[in-house]
């Protein structure tokens, strides 16, 4: 893929100050540019790097005037940023755009097949799944019995859905991810020692969702475990049975959702979280990193910290008080030692 | 698979009361039920779905007296949680009775299969492996060179088993889990730089275990990590090498059990804990969530809390004053301020 | 693989106290000796095993003098626990010598294959890889496209490498590990939703590098996340975009690096350490497990401990405190009565 300046400008409906015939065929950052690289200039502490950057083409905002010479050939635009993004995603549709089942991919004959898909090599899709239209799976990929995969949706290398799931459209899966794994259920009390509860349930995953690499989101023990539209994970999730995640919230790595809570919409919780189970949280909770929700929160728009968690800001100040503890410990020993003294 | 209410009656030892053609294909919870669907009623709670379920049979109790009309078909048991689990689990083993060894899985030629196997498509059995009766090996799975794998364990898609290791019967291993990796082992004192330790040991998992998605047990340096008859884990986990975990003990999603510890019988971990190296953990010990162990435990049965964790009840009400440490800090300024004008 | 004493005294240039014919096929502890094993005595804990182990050879120390009678055949060197791990390395090296390229391997047309490679089952090349000499691709391994892996790497079955990532000569990357995916990116100001921005960067791996079990690295937005020469990571880590880790940092499992955050060299992180986006870390700085890094370290050299993570020294002296935060408060209330009785 090799791009001229006239065709970039074109594509960005931006002016070329230099030479329009120069060429990129990569995206680069302008302080790492290299020749045949395009970059951009948005944010007003790299200016300086305008002046040294070995990149072919930079992007630069329409009104930015120039205070030295520059080897580069600039595009002007109303917003490099926006510009600069627009042709990352079609950098990525075109390196993405792969088309074709491979023979060496083993498609079930009961399968419902879509237009336009892309099955690599080794990868499985088991007895009366059905794909959508532009579906990518890539190589080594399992998608289990009766599966349903919206169109558009790609699932990267290794993923491994279980039987009955259901997946949305434009959802991207990364490689490694679990999706329908057994919900973590036993009833100890039983005579006969630790005893399998059956999970028959699902997993359901609506349209637009992200999942990172290596998370488990396991199935339920009846009915779904319920992913809602426009939620992202990050990789190294767990989600257990009969969760349900809101439309639009964001989980960082590592994070914990013990069995049947439900998580609002628009939530914001950072790395290394855990919820324990049953419980209800409201939209737009955020809970910051290595913190852990033991209780529903009814209040929506908190912000909550430690591990129990609570108010954040509270948090933050009982926890100044934490860091003095020892000194804190002195001062009564002292006021004890007056007292005594009086 | 369909039933009709005589046939489910049948298997239950129930008496019908309603429609004994009615049919069903799935099972529900009674908030949940569908035409085509059976259910039941064991919790109080859920009483009142019972007169608006749209479930074709529901399962209730022998001596439970109606208070209005119902439209479903009515089987009446000694138990119906205990009923209601019985199709649970025979309608899961009719779903999971696979058999066959496809013609693109992987047989070493000098591997032992036993009888009635099923091995799914790019599954690899590597030479030597031990492959016991009605074993399930998924597609993608990985059993390295002199793998044992005892009758009637299930290993999901994608799951990867290094040389040597050895797993037990009636086990069931989740998507993705690595069993057998070298374990976190180095000389760092080493005068050629840091130096592998390497890791040849194995892992030894006895019967009845179930281990979740994505957990990586690591083989010991010499000798067996060994998880005995009956442990379960969740999604997610990491056991290191040289460790062993004892009997019939839980361990929720990602935890974390560092190098040589050894933890005892009927053991609870809730999500997230974390124990240290080369500790010894008393049996029945129960750890709260996102909780560190950094010492051994001989007592058994105690609740412990914390990072690093110390007996629960006392974490809690340590705890509580942490939450006010901003007033009691206040209140120490407070007695400062009152000392000084004595 | 079996040995006489006779050819283990060679090869360790040692001197044989016993049956010189005496043979062995594996190594053991020594507490867990079996006929037919070798074992060593280094610690001298363990030094009253040597009378009562079962193993057919032990090695010990030069000077060591034998207080009772010994039935197992001696092998005396000057540094008995150096000779075993010599003898271990001997063994692992011979153990994971495969080489050859499976025919139910998948190499594109493509890719470029160096000497002496293996490839197992369902392994995947893609195309433009390129691959160095003595590589070795264990089954069910993805290389997507431009991938390059440097000589004597080894990938275990069902490692998956997303196109454009660089690996160094001398890796081991273990089991389900993703190398590249996306970052955990996405622009939710955006007025057409919560938007995901293109990540085409990659992921560098320098020389060296070894990386465990399902553990998750992701590609950078633009330009690289860089693990340096010597790195050395435990299970289910978690690297974001952009981020990098300094020479010889050692990262145990569970570790969550957020994104653009720089570790420096020689660092050691324990289990379950989380560390936020956008930080500096100083060479040799010390985690201690559980805690978390939430501000950037000037200082090199430094232990850390608590979540935020401060001094490790002065988080022990306060949480001694914490632990009797109880008494501290009733304390605290008993000088208020007598302040108040003044």
């Amino acid at each position: 893929m090799e791009f001229s300046a006239k065709q970039i400008a074109g594509i960005l409906n931006g002016q070329i100050e230099g030479d329009e015939n120069a060429t990129i065929s990569k995206l680069a950052k302008i302080e790492e540019g290299v020749p045949g690289s395009i970059s951009f200039l948005a944010n007003p502490l790299y200016t300086h790097f305008l002046y040294t950057t070995r990149a072919s083409l930079v992007i630069i905002a329409k009104d930015y005037v120039l205070t030295g010479p520059v080897t580069t050939t600039l595009i002007r635009v109303d917003n490099p940023g926006n510009a600069f993004a627009k042709l990352l995603e079609m950098y990525n549709q075109v390196k993405l755009n792969k088309s074709g089942v491979s023979k060496q991919a083993y498609i079930a004959d009961s399968a419902k097949m879509g237009s336009n898909i892309y099955a690599g090599e080794f990868a499985v899709v088991a007895d009366n799944a059905v794909i959508g239209n532009n579906v990518k799976i890539y190589p080594q990929v399992y998608v289990g019995e009766n599966v349903t995969i919206g169109d558009n949706t790609t699932l990267f290398a290794g993923v491994k859905i279980y039987s009955d799931c259901v997946i949305g459209k434009d959802c991207i899966i990364h490689s490694g991810t679990v999706i329908g794994s057994d919900g973590f259920r036993f009833a100890p009390e039983n005579e006969e020692g630790n005893k399998k509860i059956p999970q028959i349930g699902n997993v359901v995953i609506e349209d637009d969702v992200e999942i990172g690499a290596n998370c488990a989101i396991d199935r339920a023990t009846l009915g779904s475990t319920i992913l809602r539209k426009g939620v992202k994970f990050d990789n190294l999730v767990h989600i257990a049975h009969n969760v349900e995640i809101g439309e639009n919230s964001y989980l960082a790595a590592c994070n914990v959702v013990a069995g049947s809570t439900r998580v609002g919409k628009n939530c914001m919780f950072s790395g290394q979280v855990g919820l324990v189970g049953h419980l209800q949280i409201a939209d737009n909770t955020i809970v910051t990193a290595q913190s852990g929700l033991s209780k529903s929160i009814t209040k929506p728009g908190g912000v909550y910290m430690g591990s129990p968690a609570f108010d954040a800001n509270k948090y933050r100040k009982d926890y100044i008080h934490f860091r003095n503890l020892d000194e804190l410990a002195q001062r009564i020993g002292k006021l004890e030692k007056e007292s005594k003294n009086v």
